[in-house]
Protein backbone atom coordinates (compact mmCIF):
# COMPACT_ATOMS: atom_id res chain seq x y z
CA UNK A 1 0.00 0.00 0.00
CA UNK A 2 1.04 3.73 -0.92
CA UNK A 3 1.62 5.90 2.21
CA UNK A 4 -1.68 7.83 1.12
CA UNK A 5 -3.86 4.56 1.50
CA UNK A 6 -2.41 3.61 4.77
CA UNK A 7 -3.69 7.41 5.84
CA UNK A 8 -6.38 7.16 4.31
CA UNK A 9 -7.15 3.74 6.14
CA UNK A 10 -5.90 5.33 9.81
CA UNK A 11 -8.64 8.11 9.23
CA UNK A 12 -11.42 5.30 8.24
CA UNK A 13 -10.66 3.59 11.37
CA UNK A 14 -10.29 6.54 13.31
CA UNK A 15 -13.44 7.68 12.24
CA UNK A 16 -15.71 4.26 12.88
CA UNK A 17 -14.03 4.35 16.74
CA UNK A 18 -15.43 7.68 16.97
CA UNK A 19 -18.20 7.31 15.89
CA UNK A 20 -18.83 3.98 17.56
CA UNK A 21 -17.96 5.65 20.79
CA UNK A 22 -20.76 8.52 20.15
CA UNK A 23 -23.37 6.09 19.12
CA UNK A 24 -22.21 3.73 22.22
CA UNK A 25 -22.62 6.32 24.59
CA UNK A 26 -26.38 7.33 23.30
CA UNK A 27 -27.75 4.19 23.04
CA UNK A 28 -25.73 1.80 25.28
CA UNK A 29 -23.97 -0.71 24.00
CA UNK A 30 -26.60 -3.65 23.08
CA UNK A 31 -28.59 -1.18 21.25
CA UNK A 32 -25.79 0.52 18.86
CA UNK A 33 -26.09 -1.88 15.79
CA UNK A 34 -23.11 -1.77 13.25
CA UNK A 35 -25.40 -0.33 10.81
CA UNK A 36 -25.99 2.64 13.07
CA UNK A 37 -21.95 3.47 13.46
CA UNK A 38 -21.24 2.80 9.93
CA UNK A 39 -24.22 4.96 8.67
CA UNK A 40 -22.71 7.91 11.69
CA UNK A 41 -19.14 7.55 10.19
CA UNK A 42 -20.36 8.06 6.44
CA UNK A 43 -18.52 4.66 5.37
CA UNK A 44 -20.13 1.35 4.48
CA UNK A 45 -20.29 -1.91 6.17
CA UNK A 46 -17.48 -3.51 4.04
CA UNK A 47 -15.11 -0.91 5.55
CA UNK A 48 -16.38 -1.34 9.12
CA UNK A 49 -15.17 -4.82 8.40
CA UNK A 50 -12.03 -4.08 6.78
CA UNK A 51 -11.03 -2.76 10.29
CA UNK A 52 -12.32 -4.24 13.22
CA UNK A 53 -13.58 -8.00 13.28
CA UNK A 54 -17.10 -7.10 15.26
CA UNK A 55 -18.44 -4.67 17.12
CA UNK A 56 -17.32 -6.21 20.36
CA UNK A 57 -13.75 -6.09 19.51
CA UNK A 58 -14.16 -2.40 18.26
CA UNK A 59 -15.77 -1.84 21.79
CA UNK A 60 -13.01 -4.04 23.41
CA UNK A 61 -10.40 -1.61 21.56
CA UNK A 62 -12.52 1.74 22.85
CA UNK A 63 -12.23 0.55 26.48
CA UNK A 64 -8.51 -0.59 26.77
CA UNK A 65 -7.37 2.59 25.12
CA UNK A 66 -10.09 4.42 27.81
CA UNK A 67 -8.38 2.47 31.01
CA UNK A 68 -5.16 2.47 30.64
CA UNK A 69 -5.01 6.02 30.43
CA UNK A 70 -7.84 6.37 33.47
CA UNK A 71 -5.25 4.32 35.44
CA UNK A 72 -2.67 6.53 35.10
CA UNK A 73 -4.29 9.73 35.79
CA UNK A 74 -5.79 8.24 38.66
CA UNK A 75 -2.68 7.68 39.82
CA UNK A 76 -1.34 11.15 39.43
CA UNK A 77 -1.35 11.06 43.82
CA UNK A 78 2.23 9.53 42.86
CA UNK A 79 3.23 12.70 41.83
CA UNK A 80 3.03 14.90 44.99
CA UNK A 81 5.07 12.28 47.37
CA UNK A 82 8.52 13.66 46.52
CA UNK A 83 7.02 17.51 46.48
CA UNK A 84 8.08 20.48 49.15
CA UNK A 85 4.93 21.14 51.03
CA UNK A 86 4.16 24.66 49.41
CA UNK A 87 4.04 22.76 46.07
CA UNK A 88 1.58 20.11 47.14
CA UNK A 89 -2.00 22.20 46.66
CA UNK A 90 -1.10 23.14 43.16
CA UNK A 91 0.35 19.61 42.07
CA UNK A 92 -3.32 18.21 43.04
CA UNK A 93 -5.03 21.01 41.24
CA UNK A 94 -2.65 19.67 38.09
CA UNK A 95 -3.87 16.34 38.53
CA UNK A 96 -7.42 17.30 38.65
CA UNK A 97 -6.81 19.28 35.80
CA UNK A 98 -5.55 16.41 33.52
CA UNK A 99 -8.12 14.14 34.22
CA UNK A 100 -11.25 16.61 33.77
CA UNK A 101 -9.11 17.47 30.66
CA UNK A 102 -9.48 13.79 29.70
CA UNK A 103 -12.27 13.26 30.26
CA UNK A 104 -13.79 16.46 28.52
CA UNK A 105 -11.17 14.77 25.30
CA UNK A 106 -13.46 11.73 25.54
CA UNK A 107 -16.84 12.73 26.80
CA UNK A 108 -18.59 10.01 25.20
CA UNK A 109 -16.18 7.07 26.40
CA UNK A 110 -16.39 8.69 29.88
CA UNK A 111 -20.55 9.04 29.62
CA UNK A 112 -20.20 5.25 29.14
CA UNK A 113 -17.66 4.26 31.80
CA UNK A 114 -19.53 6.26 34.56
CA UNK A 115 -23.15 5.63 33.92
CA UNK A 116 -22.80 2.42 32.15
CA UNK A 117 -20.12 -0.11 32.97
CA UNK A 118 -19.74 -2.22 36.37
CA UNK A 119 -19.59 0.28 37.82
CA UNK A 120 -18.86 -0.95 41.49
CA UNK A 121 -15.90 -2.66 40.93
CA UNK A 122 -14.92 0.00 38.90
CA UNK A 123 -15.48 2.71 41.73
CA UNK A 124 -13.72 0.56 44.31
CA UNK A 125 -10.46 -0.12 41.70
CA UNK A 126 -10.47 3.81 41.47
CA UNK A 127 -10.16 3.98 44.75
CA UNK A 128 -7.80 1.21 46.19
CA UNK A 129 -5.07 3.76 43.75
CA UNK A 130 -6.20 6.81 45.56
CA UNK A 131 -5.38 5.24 48.58
CA UNK A 132 -2.39 3.52 48.07
CA UNK A 133 -1.16 7.56 47.04
CA UNK A 134 -3.06 9.13 49.99
CA UNK A 135 -1.08 6.49 52.44
CA UNK A 136 2.40 7.10 51.23
CA UNK A 137 1.10 11.23 51.18
CA UNK A 138 0.23 10.74 54.81
CA UNK A 139 3.53 9.31 55.64
CA UNK A 140 5.63 12.00 53.73
CA UNK A 141 3.68 14.62 56.03
CA UNK A 142 1.64 16.08 52.77
CA UNK A 143 -2.05 14.69 53.96
CA UNK A 144 -3.39 15.00 57.36
CA UNK A 145 -2.32 12.52 59.72
CA UNK A 146 -5.76 12.34 61.26
CA UNK A 147 -7.33 10.92 58.29
CA UNK A 148 -8.60 7.58 56.96
CA UNK A 149 -7.22 6.92 53.73
CA UNK A 150 -10.20 4.30 52.74
CA UNK A 151 -12.88 6.45 53.69
CA UNK A 152 -11.22 9.81 51.86
CA UNK A 153 -9.86 8.04 48.93
CA UNK A 154 -14.03 6.71 48.61
CA UNK A 155 -14.69 10.08 48.93
CA UNK A 156 -12.61 12.07 46.68
CA UNK A 157 -13.69 9.29 43.62
CA UNK A 158 -17.48 9.98 44.25
CA UNK A 159 -16.83 13.49 44.27
CA UNK A 160 -15.06 13.22 41.37
CA UNK A 161 -17.82 11.11 39.36
CA UNK A 162 -20.26 13.28 40.21
CA UNK A 163 -18.19 16.78 39.32
CA UNK A 164 -17.84 15.19 36.07
CA UNK A 165 -21.25 14.42 35.45
CA UNK A 166 -23.29 16.70 36.87
CA UNK A 167 -20.90 20.14 35.79
CA UNK A 168 -17.99 18.78 33.18
CA UNK A 169 -20.57 16.65 30.95
CA UNK A 170 -22.93 19.11 30.75
CA UNK A 171 -20.82 21.96 29.73
CA UNK A 172 -21.90 24.09 32.71
CA UNK A 173 -17.87 24.38 34.26
CA UNK A 174 -15.23 24.15 32.11
CA UNK A 175 -11.76 21.52 33.56
CA UNK A 176 -10.39 24.54 34.90
CA UNK A 177 -12.73 25.85 37.04
CA UNK A 178 -14.28 22.69 37.71
CA UNK A 179 -10.67 21.56 39.40
CA UNK A 180 -10.05 24.95 41.11
CA UNK A 181 -13.56 24.47 42.49
CA UNK A 182 -12.93 21.13 44.09
CA UNK A 183 -9.18 21.58 45.01
CA UNK A 184 -10.51 24.31 47.38
CA UNK A 185 -12.69 22.07 49.08
CA UNK A 186 -10.53 18.69 49.46
CA UNK A 187 -7.13 20.56 49.75
CA UNK A 188 -8.71 23.16 53.17
CA UNK A 189 -12.12 21.65 53.89
CA UNK A 190 -15.29 23.50 54.07
CA UNK A 191 -15.37 25.31 57.75
CA UNK A 192 -13.55 28.81 58.31
CA UNK A 193 -11.32 27.97 60.71
CA UNK B 1 -63.16 -2.83 68.06
CA UNK B 2 -60.87 -3.70 71.70
CA UNK B 3 -57.90 -2.10 72.56
CA UNK B 4 -55.93 -5.32 72.19
CA UNK B 5 -57.71 -6.07 68.36
CA UNK B 6 -56.58 -2.42 67.04
CA UNK B 7 -53.07 -3.35 68.83
CA UNK B 8 -52.40 -6.65 66.92
CA UNK B 9 -53.97 -4.70 63.64
CA UNK B 10 -51.17 -2.16 64.30
CA UNK B 11 -48.61 -4.75 64.58
CA UNK B 12 -49.44 -7.08 62.00
CA UNK B 13 -49.67 -3.51 59.59
CA UNK B 14 -45.82 -2.88 60.81
CA UNK B 15 -44.82 -6.67 59.94
CA UNK B 16 -46.01 -6.16 56.44
CA UNK B 17 -44.54 -2.57 55.98
CA UNK B 18 -41.06 -4.10 57.27
CA UNK B 19 -41.96 -7.70 54.80
CA UNK B 20 -42.46 -5.10 51.85
CA UNK B 21 -39.55 -2.83 52.61
CA UNK B 22 -37.10 -6.11 52.84
CA UNK B 23 -38.51 -7.33 49.60
CA UNK B 24 -38.37 -4.42 47.46
CA UNK B 25 -34.57 -3.85 48.69
CA UNK B 26 -33.50 -7.52 47.61
CA UNK B 27 -35.88 -8.06 44.29
CA UNK B 28 -36.63 -4.39 43.36
CA UNK B 29 -40.26 -3.50 43.13
CA UNK B 30 -41.40 -4.59 39.91
CA UNK B 31 -40.25 -8.35 40.20
CA UNK B 32 -41.89 -8.54 44.20
CA UNK B 33 -45.22 -9.66 44.55
CA UNK B 34 -47.86 -9.61 47.60
CA UNK B 35 -47.77 -13.21 47.61
CA UNK B 36 -43.62 -13.21 48.60
CA UNK B 37 -44.36 -10.15 51.14
CA UNK B 38 -46.92 -11.84 52.73
CA UNK B 39 -44.42 -15.20 52.88
CA UNK B 40 -41.99 -12.83 54.59
CA UNK B 41 -44.68 -11.52 56.90
CA UNK B 42 -46.00 -14.58 58.18
CA UNK B 43 -49.13 -13.34 57.24
CA UNK B 44 -52.85 -14.42 54.60
CA UNK B 45 -53.26 -12.21 51.71
CA UNK B 46 -56.29 -11.55 53.01
CA UNK B 47 -54.43 -9.80 55.85
CA UNK B 48 -52.77 -7.49 53.41
CA UNK B 49 -55.91 -6.59 51.64
CA UNK B 50 -57.40 -5.54 54.88
CA UNK B 51 -54.45 -3.03 55.30
CA UNK B 52 -53.63 -1.65 52.03
CA UNK B 53 -55.09 -1.68 49.02
CA UNK B 54 -52.61 -2.26 46.58
CA UNK B 55 -48.74 -3.04 46.36
CA UNK B 56 -48.52 0.36 44.96
CA UNK B 57 -50.61 2.26 48.02
CA UNK B 58 -47.76 0.54 50.63
CA UNK B 59 -44.94 1.06 48.42
CA UNK B 60 -46.01 4.95 48.64
CA UNK B 61 -46.57 5.26 51.98
CA UNK B 62 -42.91 3.39 52.81
CA UNK B 63 -41.52 6.24 50.68
CA UNK B 64 -43.46 9.41 52.07
CA UNK B 65 -42.45 8.12 55.92
CA UNK B 66 -38.84 7.67 54.16
CA UNK B 67 -38.78 10.87 52.12
CA UNK B 68 -40.18 12.79 54.84
CA UNK B 69 -37.15 11.85 57.15
CA UNK B 70 -34.87 12.70 54.72
CA UNK B 71 -35.83 16.27 53.93
CA UNK B 72 -36.11 16.98 57.43
CA UNK B 73 -31.99 15.89 58.34
CA UNK B 74 -30.80 17.03 54.62
CA UNK B 75 -31.91 20.32 55.70
CA UNK B 76 -30.00 20.19 59.28
CA UNK B 77 -27.26 22.38 57.97
CA UNK B 78 -29.93 25.19 59.25
CA UNK B 79 -29.04 24.12 62.79
CA UNK B 80 -25.73 25.53 62.09
CA UNK B 81 -26.48 29.10 61.09
CA UNK B 82 -27.16 30.26 65.03
CA UNK B 83 -24.28 28.84 66.33
CA UNK B 84 -20.63 30.48 67.46
CA UNK B 85 -18.02 29.29 65.19
CA UNK B 86 -16.60 26.74 67.81
CA UNK B 87 -19.69 24.66 67.91
CA UNK B 88 -20.18 24.47 64.56
CA UNK B 89 -17.21 21.16 63.52
CA UNK B 90 -19.35 19.20 66.14
CA UNK B 91 -23.21 20.34 65.31
CA UNK B 92 -21.54 18.67 61.80
CA UNK B 93 -20.76 15.77 63.15
CA UNK B 94 -24.43 15.58 64.81
CA UNK B 95 -26.41 16.19 61.82
CA UNK B 96 -24.35 13.44 59.80
CA UNK B 97 -24.51 11.16 62.80
CA UNK B 98 -28.19 11.63 62.54
CA UNK B 99 -28.40 10.93 58.85
CA UNK B 100 -26.61 7.60 59.17
CA UNK B 101 -28.47 6.22 61.98
CA UNK B 102 -31.58 7.28 60.32
CA UNK B 103 -30.21 4.85 57.25
CA UNK B 104 -29.20 2.46 59.70
CA UNK B 105 -32.75 2.06 61.22
CA UNK B 106 -34.25 2.05 57.41
CA UNK B 107 -31.26 -0.33 55.69
CA UNK B 108 -33.76 -1.76 53.20
CA UNK B 109 -35.62 1.58 51.92
CA UNK B 110 -32.10 3.62 52.06
CA UNK B 111 -31.07 0.17 49.51
CA UNK B 112 -33.92 1.42 47.41
CA UNK B 113 -33.59 5.27 47.54
CA UNK B 114 -29.75 5.42 46.81
CA UNK B 115 -29.78 2.44 44.51
CA UNK B 116 -33.10 2.08 42.50
CA UNK B 117 -34.59 5.30 42.50
CA UNK B 118 -34.59 8.37 40.15
CA UNK B 119 -30.83 8.82 41.05
CA UNK B 120 -30.68 12.08 39.30
CA UNK B 121 -33.60 14.35 40.58
CA UNK B 122 -33.19 13.00 43.78
CA UNK B 123 -29.30 14.24 43.95
CA UNK B 124 -30.33 17.52 42.53
CA UNK B 125 -33.32 17.55 44.86
CA UNK B 126 -30.78 17.08 48.14
CA UNK B 127 -27.77 18.67 46.99
CA UNK B 128 -30.50 21.92 46.36
CA UNK B 129 -30.93 21.83 50.29
CA UNK B 130 -27.51 21.48 51.35
CA UNK B 131 -26.44 24.49 49.04
CA UNK B 132 -29.25 26.57 50.50
CA UNK B 133 -28.17 25.90 53.67
CA UNK B 134 -24.20 26.41 52.75
CA UNK B 135 -25.00 29.77 51.59
CA UNK B 136 -26.29 30.36 54.67
CA UNK B 137 -23.37 29.23 56.77
CA UNK B 138 -21.47 31.47 54.28
CA UNK B 139 -22.99 34.32 55.51
CA UNK B 140 -23.07 34.00 58.88
CA UNK B 141 -18.94 33.32 58.42
CA UNK B 142 -18.86 29.30 59.28
CA UNK B 143 -18.42 28.02 56.32
CA UNK B 144 -15.00 29.86 53.71
CA UNK B 145 -15.74 32.51 51.39
CA UNK B 146 -13.85 31.08 48.59
CA UNK B 147 -15.98 28.19 48.12
CA UNK B 148 -18.64 27.54 45.59
CA UNK B 149 -21.69 26.68 47.49
CA UNK B 150 -23.00 24.30 44.55
CA UNK B 151 -19.55 22.39 43.79
CA UNK B 152 -19.29 22.30 47.73
CA UNK B 153 -23.47 20.42 48.24
CA UNK B 154 -23.14 18.38 44.92
CA UNK B 155 -19.82 16.84 46.67
CA UNK B 156 -20.91 16.00 50.07
CA UNK B 157 -24.45 14.57 48.97
CA UNK B 158 -21.88 12.45 46.20
CA UNK B 159 -19.64 11.38 49.22
CA UNK B 160 -22.55 10.76 51.86
CA UNK B 161 -24.47 8.59 49.26
CA UNK B 162 -21.29 6.51 48.63
CA UNK B 163 -19.85 6.46 52.25
CA UNK B 164 -23.27 5.08 52.91
CA UNK B 165 -23.24 2.60 50.26
CA UNK B 166 -19.80 1.06 50.53
CA UNK B 167 -19.35 1.71 54.43
CA UNK B 168 -22.34 1.82 56.38
CA UNK B 169 -24.81 -0.75 54.75
CA UNK B 170 -22.34 -3.39 54.54
CA UNK B 171 -21.82 -3.00 58.06
CA UNK B 172 -17.84 -2.50 57.63
CA UNK B 173 -18.26 1.13 59.71
CA UNK B 174 -20.75 2.03 62.39
CA UNK B 175 -22.78 5.12 62.23
CA UNK B 176 -20.34 6.94 64.44
CA UNK B 177 -17.11 6.09 62.95
CA UNK B 178 -18.25 6.94 59.53
CA UNK B 179 -19.80 10.45 61.18
CA UNK B 180 -16.16 11.15 62.83
CA UNK B 181 -14.26 10.63 59.55
CA UNK B 182 -16.16 11.66 57.30
CA UNK B 183 -16.41 15.33 59.52
CA UNK B 184 -12.58 15.04 59.83
CA UNK B 185 -12.57 15.70 55.85
CA UNK B 186 -15.28 17.47 55.28
CA UNK B 187 -14.45 20.09 57.92
CA UNK B 188 -10.97 20.65 57.20
CA UNK B 189 -9.84 19.20 53.97
CA UNK B 190 -6.66 16.21 53.30
CA UNK B 191 -3.87 18.66 52.99
CA UNK B 192 -1.52 19.49 55.83
CA UNK B 193 -1.23 22.98 56.15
Amino acid sequence: MTQAKVRKGEMSRARLLQAAASEFAAKGYHRTRVSDIVRQAGLTQAAFYLYFESKELLYQELMDRFFKKLWELSDAGRKVTPLKSHEVQSRLKENLLDLFRFFMEMPELTTIVLTQTEGEDLHRRLAGIVADNLRRNQEAGHVKANLSVEVTAESIVAMLYRLTIRYLLTGEKTAEQLADEAVALLAGGMLQS
